[in-house]
């Protein structure tokens, strides 16, 4: 390959969050040049989303020293249904006030480059797949452990996006009918008891309680800057409510993971997301557990289960992928 | 065609349960000429299930005063996992021992007839599929509410088995993990709150309880002879324990509907089995709307549901289709 073409292999994956947009520069061998990241904003409207998408994508870029002309295309991962042949997000639950936004013909006009997009969870799996798997098992789940719990499915070598646009849509499955309630209306949504969102409330509500935990030495009685990393730092320093939270959770989990096995029979199980991330160590084997108790006898025969090690970049990640298959 | 070609497009659908052996004579336009049953007996060992179920094609045959050379291919449908391309069935929680037993080489050698093998669940959507759907639909969910529950997939217009064969396995979906205890070893899942065993052990348990029913008045106080219709019949009388053990029950086939709705986005969700078949005017309504409830926003547009006329037939049914399909 010439210099020149070297060049113009750059492509940008976009993860378009409720809350954050997060930008990625990779080159052709899918190797991240640099990020950039900006908050949604996305009770100013639309029109504020759409370019501030346009500022982090030019700003990712600009910071890697290239210029837009070296970018054959930009894939975007976009929180809701989307229908990939138009790149219409039909809706998005946690973007208000978008139905049917044409945001693919609109991002080209903005940009001056082609625009790729696909629902979040579906994009995630792909980047697992393709940078990490190697694009190798015919049938993989993703699970997505952060703010929600998003999923992905791979179904015979492909994206699977079902009728709707929808399928993946694993942070709803109930798994508690009489569980707590979840922002969608129902009881017990994996995501109500699993999510990051989940979990923080669980260790708030306890410390209100009068639990005793090393959190509140390091950040206070209201907990307020807790993350995902202070837990993994709480459970080291032997901190036993906090293990016994995220016990709790890593058996959500586990029965979370042995429903989509029982229900879609996968080659491998890929577990990410940012809480995945600072917790693997403390939760995987966990999980692990709770799946074979729970899967039906022989379902998890040889299925083998990985920690994507792509963390909160599987999105842009798999967006770049999205943008080079789709550029060529 | 001629006469004769017409006279030798036969097929035998065969559905091989824990309990009873159902086969069905079909001609080529699927249309059942008629069926006969035999127990299982599986305790007995292989062997016998085997000669049992080659008994029970030759009768099917035979009733119709058919002979054995009129029959094309033989269909069945197997509880348990199936290598669909090898006709073996690779284990079988149903039939005691059963553990890669090669169910299509063995038929194949005492019928003189193609036998062609796929899990019951699949079988089971199969048939609808192509005998009621007319083969439209791409992506379809079978949920068939029997003495168990269980579930078939059409993915891409095509039946979906998975890594290990094992896919559609939505009987052992965990939806109430402190519920009551499953086969399984679980707690909560689909099959241990909605199939006829669960409904009928709540309302033993109601009665013994104290509840009132007319159906101890129908059946005697231990309801030993209890049918899915004897349910039915007590809801028509103003039954009001069993109508709100009913109730209950549309309340967890909707959430499993929910559930696997936002999986897998259907286009079309299949009801069938004994319990659907003859409660269907008192359950439907009921588990549409708790569905509807349960299901992300967007996942139901357009979804349609249906009730399979074909009841306990099917297994056989979509038997008849995969030998048809397969012989031609």
């Amino acid at each position: 390959m010439t210099e020149t073409s070297n060049k113009e292999n750059y492509f940008v994956g976009v993860d378009l969050g409720g809350t954050k947009i997060l930008a990625g520069l990779f080159d052709n061998s899918l190797e991240c040049v640099g990020t950039v990241k900006v908050s949604t904003k996305a009770q100013r409207g639309r029109e504020t989303v759409l370019s501030r998408i346009e500022r982090c994508v030019r700003d990712a870029v600009d910071e890697a020293d290239l210029n837009m002309k070296q970018v054959r295309g930009v894939g975007i991962g976009a929180p809701g249904a989307v229908d990939f042949s138009t790149g219409t997000v039909l809706f998005a639950p946690n973007l208000e006030g978008w139905k049917d936004v044409p945001l693919k013909k609109e991002l080209e006009k903005i940009l001056g480059l082609p625009v790729y997009v696909e629902n979040d969870g579906n994009i995630a799996v792909l980047g697992v797949h393709v940078a990490e798997l190697k694009s190798k098992p015919r049938n993989v789940i993703g699970i997505f452990v952060g703010t929600g719990i998003g999923g992905g499915l791979i179904i015979n070598g492909d994206l699977f996006s079902g009728f709707n646009y929808t399928a993946g849509e694993i942070g709803h499955m109930i798994i508690d009918i009489n569980g707590p309630k979840c922002g969608c209306g129902s009881r017990g949504c994996f995501e109500a008891l699993a999510s990051r969102t989940a979990i923080f409330q669980q260790i708030k509500a306890g410390v209100k309680d009068g639990e005793k935990t090393v959190l509140t030495e390091m950040l206070g009685e209201d907990l307020e800057d807790l993350r995902s990393g202070d837990l993994r730092k709480a459970i080291r320093r032997g901190d036993k409510f906090v293990g016994k939270v995220i016990d709790q959770v890593a058996e959500y989990i586990g029965i979370g993971v042995a429903n989509l096995v029982n229900i879609l029979a996968p080659e491998v199980v890929v577990l990410g997301g940012g809480v995945m991330e600072a917790l693997a160590d403390e939760m995987t084997s966990a999980i692990l557990k709770n799946a074979k108790e729970h899967a039906m006898p022989g379902t998890l025969k040889n299925v083998e289960f990985i920690v994507s090690k792509l963390g909160d970049n599987a999105g842009i990640t798999g967006a770049a992928v999205l943008a080079r298959r789709e550029s060529k």
